[in-house]
């Protein structure tokens, strides 16, 4: 059979951070790999009692069809939750997704022709560059320092080209980076994005998982034009079994995201919605992510010391204030895809950062997760990778 | 703000369905209108044991992210399963979707450039036209009678148009029509489509609900070139909230399918694959999909006998051995897009024919769900539609 794919099947390749997964779910392995949250956090006994109360009081609903918008109480409760971000939303304006993944190719649907332009973070999320490939998009990648992405460098490109479709951030303890932006450059982007009428996708799944200081607002906070679409998911704070975002946005972008949700999926789970309500409304979330936050905080501090004790000087690596991640850069000359292999041999695993570059390149970094593994094997784990670098680096010094 | 969206975004529509329901949902409202199965059915008490088992033996798992493909033991339930319609497939071709509209997004995305054509039964599920509209093709529908598509009009098509992307059909109790292709129509068709090297997507949600006679052999059971893509789910036979379908297919097809997966969601539930996959080994649901039958069938009886006493003789229906809709035809001079908004005033609800012709019109038509009302209300309903039928039937002979 000689069977004839789309034309965008072409750019559709296997993440490589879920090929990998599959490895490091043997025994024996240590995993910085995933951007899994830690399973012994999960409110498993609460979640005994929600499901139960859920299907006693509302079963027949529960496991019905729904409104494609989402369960209204779910909406109310996150737009009431939103404000910890500091944004002011109506639940109206909030669509139920499944994951936050969901929302990403949501959007590269809705905004983009083959060809088109979209601005993307120099490194960004694999999993969105991947979500948008199928769309055929031109990425455009601009560089960050660590208060966000370079603001000169951003207009440059705007006055450049008049035909960007938006741009995409994860300002709170980005993935892959784990840097966060300064305020003044979430306002700054407001500003020029008015100035040059683009629509901003703002991708915030790890914002109030902060070990210091205070959650910082959202850029959408700051928004005056209604240009900045939203994404939240329960996957860090709460679980990512259950499979719930969202996107907030105006009436009419989200009007779009509604439609395409109709098509694509029909609605989320009913069911995981009015457990995830019951949780909110009944249960104490902020108790729940201030646990959350206590652990990774410890984590976070046992893989950067290790690092710092193990990892040779030509080796640096990102001090994420919150999140699931570090960023570690070697030597131009490694390549990170052949530490990968090296790595694996030693049983520790990690996400190789060209992966994370839209245009390709950058292949002497790679992502680093602490949220998934207990201290003593965040240790072992970094004491094997510093092994793996310091032969690869002795390697290139003998050739 | 002058937003620019992508183009095929002038292809997609609200669902008609879906903007009713929220209509119906007021109390006094009778609807035929949605697919919703009886909620009255729905295991309840079962989920209750199930969520409480899953939970205390598997609770950090099932609330984690897992692999895109789906959970393995429902893999493998589904596997064993599909001998119900005479499919052998093993558990590593099948891949778990968030309901099987996800299957017919992905399909589309897979297959489909702006422009290419493809060809769909006359009329057809409108929410698989929706869904492929995003994708901008050019629609073939080809004509049906009792037994299914015309095979005669469909070698014609093929014979001309050597660019056919896929087939899509629903052989069985066929959303909206209610008619069930006949064996023969099904060797056909696995002939035809080996001839002119075409893939054929078959969706399948209420094959086993057949209330006269034995289900009958899917289409992939014929399929001797691995060419057929089957769409499973639990919606009809278990309940439609958790959101839980399936594609089954040959490994190259099934990989594009997983590819798209990752992008488009990462996976569906891990929590509610798992409680699935419970039910199926745990319980019994053979006995359970007997209930289901056994109250659907005389809610078809009824719907069909009333339609028999109240209708106009140039009304005609059609009588459906299975599934959930009955197809009713007026004179051609009625517009049931009119004539839905007079039921309405009356409280009752039917989706128009007309959505469900990917090329429009025909708009004497309409479909008319009996699974989701109860006898004294279906009589009742029944009786109000003939009442708003003759009087439109009336009101054509005055004018």
């Amino acid at each position: 059979m000689a069977i004839k794919f789309a034309k965008r099947m072409d750019n559709i390749k296997a993440s490589e951070i879920r090929e990998l997964l599959k490895i490091t779910q043997k025994p024996g392995y240590i995993s910085f790999g995933g951007g899994f949250p830690a399973p012994e956090l999960f409110p498993v006994e609460e979640m005994i009692n929600i499901t139960r109360d859920v299907l006693l009081k509302n079963g027949t609903k529960a496991l019905q069809y729904g409104p494609t918008e989402g369960y209204q109480p779910l909406r109310e409760a996150i737009s009431k939750r939103m404000e910890k971000v500091h944004v002011n939303i109506k639940p109206d304006n909030i669509l139920i997704t499944s994951g936050s993944q969901q929302g990403l190719d949501f959007a590269a649907k809705i905004f983009i022709n083959p060809g088109d332009k979209i601005i993307v973070e120099k490194p960004s999320y694999l999993g969105a560059v991947n979500a948008f490939k199928a769309y055929e998009p031109t990425f455009i990648d601009i560089e960050m320092d660590d208060d966000g992405m370079i603001m000169e460098d951003l207009e440059a490109v705007l006055k450049e080209n008049d035909d960007i479709r938006f741009i995409y951030v994860i300002p709170d303890f980005q993935n892959p980076t784990g840097k966060t932006w300064s305020v003044e450059r979430r306002i700054k982007l407001i500003e020029i994005a008015n100035k040059y009428d683009i629509v901003i996708i703002e991708d915030n799944p790890y914002g109030e998982l902060r070990f210091e200081g205070e959650v910082l607002p959202a850029i959408k906070h700051f928004d005056t034009e209604n240009r900045v679409i939203f994404f939240g998911t329960f996957s860090k704070i709460l679980c990512p079994g259950l499979r719930i975002g969202w996107v907030a946005a105006d009436d009419t972008l989200l009007h779009k995201f509604i439609l395409v949700k109709q098509g694509a999926d029909l609605q989320s789970s009913t069911m995981a919605q009015i457990e995830i309500a019951t949780f909110l409304n009944e249960y104490n979330i902020e108790e729940h992510i201030k646990k959350i936050i206590s652990v990774y905080r410890v984590r976070r501090d046992i893989m950067i010391n290790t690092m710092k004790e193990e990892f040779p000087e030509e080796v640096t690596f990102t001090y994420p204030n919150g999140g699931l991640f570090t960023w570690v850069t070697l030597p131009e000359y490694i390549n990170t895809r052949e530490l990968a292999v090296k790595a694996l041999e030693q049983m520790v695993a990690f996400v190789p950062g060209g992966s994370f570059y839209a245009n390709g390149g950058h292949e002497n970094s790679f992502r680093c997760n602490y949220s998934c593994m207990d201290e003593e094997n965040i240790v072992i784990g970094v004491k094997r990778l510093a092994n793996v670098i310091k032969e690869a680096m002795m390697a290139e010094v003998l050739v």
